[in-house]
């Protein structure tokens, strides 16, 4: 008989983010497979095993997971953030999928966690408040020409723009490049929020107008939020300024 | 001196999706406000609260909320799922944006919570595994023709497309007339997914190719997400579909 399949997610890194159902999963499951430093985040027990890998092996965990699910262990894939957004449940799902059959018969749960967009947002206030898109800007598992075309039509469409993997040391100009391009389509006032590690006692949230945005301050655990031109920036007297993206827009409505 | 303001979000009405921080902010604050049912998800003590107002009224909830903090209450601005994604974080910072001086004063904190969108995935599989946009479908507040334009950048652009509020007894064609305008850019096969309720005793997931995607299936409460081109349906005998869209895409990669 299968043994269970749970994908969780830890949340950007504050266990106080963590949802109680992700973590009754924790304690359900005998063996634990994902990137080191997202494992870091659980306290496991000594009957618990830990099967860490590196970041870049998504396809080949989820098959040694999927595997041992099969035979019958309750079994725990993790990731940082929601395990649905640029994460491990796509992988589990692309393992299945072409996968040993016996792997479709695996009972799998993917349990939803707070993605970094979301935590990033709520510190600065409510950039998300509106219609966005959200794209990972790594060219490593689709062509960079798709990326500069969604990149654009994203900015034509209004959309504020949450990137993913925005840079990497075998993706140095990427982030900038992106920059240049909505350069061409967006107000140079634009907000673009740079958040790192939020909710984390090492968290960096950086906000910088598009036209002076500088693309080093990121790295591979930053989220960037680029606001649309509707996005407004509210100082306030002692306090970072709040950023939000009203519900509303001029035009007729109903 | 200024009480606090915490802005939370319930997640989708799964106790269990709740997280601890949130839950933190109810114990501390004094009085809450919110759409009457999100009220009802939370466990209140006979000294705190309950300021229950109509879902359409929030930005008078929030100058409600922001004056009680200014006078020196803890505050608590209830939304369901993410406070940052339609839903009552834009409201306040509106409000503060718009109203009076002291409310910038006011110690606000938004704590991020999960989605619809993220746990609706999370039950058919990973279909927001790649790059995905959000829409509020509501023409209240923007013109329709921002949506059929957006509707339409966003599937020329092949990202997967979440919907939120999809519909309501006061906007009962534009669910049916965005399926219409989608079908002339999709594959008929595209899988729509409504989630009403996710996580919650009363849930209910279906999911229909596009061709077919019935309206009628939505109410207020539902989350919608449609496929892009690369999403993908993997049949399991005696299992629900899984649904998940690939981290990948054919082309020349680095």
């Amino acid at each position: 008989m299968s043994g269970r399949l749970f994908v969780i997610g830890t949340g950007p890194g504050n266990p106080e983010q963590m949802t109680p159902e992700a973590l009754a999963a924790v304690e359900t499951a005998t063996d634990f497979f994902g990137y080191g430093p997202y494992l870091d985040r659980l306290t496991l027990r000594a009957d618990q095993t830990r099967h860490a890998s590196d970041n870049r092996e998504e396809l080949d965990r989820a098959g040694a997971a999927l595997t041992l699910a099969a035979k019958g262990a309750d079994v725990c894939v993790v990731s940082g953030g929601d395990p649905g957004v640029f994460a491990m449940a796509a992988a589990v799902c692309e393992a299945i999928d072409k996968g040993s059959a016996e792997w479709r018969g695996v009972d799998l749960t993917v349990l939803p966690g707070i993605t970094a967009m979301l935590a990033v947002a709520a510190r600065v206030g409510a950039p998300l408040g509106h219609d966005f898109c959200v794209l990972s800007l790594s060219d490593n598992l689709k062509p960079w020409s798709v990326i500069e075309n969604r990149l654009a039509l994203a900015a034509q469409a209004g959309f504020v723009i949450a990137l993913y993997n925005p840079i990497s040391k075998a993706r140095p100009w990427q982030l900038g490049t992106a920059f240049e391009l909505l350069r061409r389509h967006l107000p140079a006032a634009t907000p673009v929020i740079f958040g790192r590690a939020a909710g984390r006692p090492d968290e960096r949230i950086t906000v910088q107008p598009l036209e002076k945005a500088d693309a080093a301050i990121a790295d591979m655990a930053t989220c960037v939020i680029i606001g649309s031109p509707e996005t407004r920036v509210i100082a306030r007297e002692g306090r970072p300024d709040l950023i939000y993206t009203p519900r509303f827009m001029a035009g007729e409505t109903r």
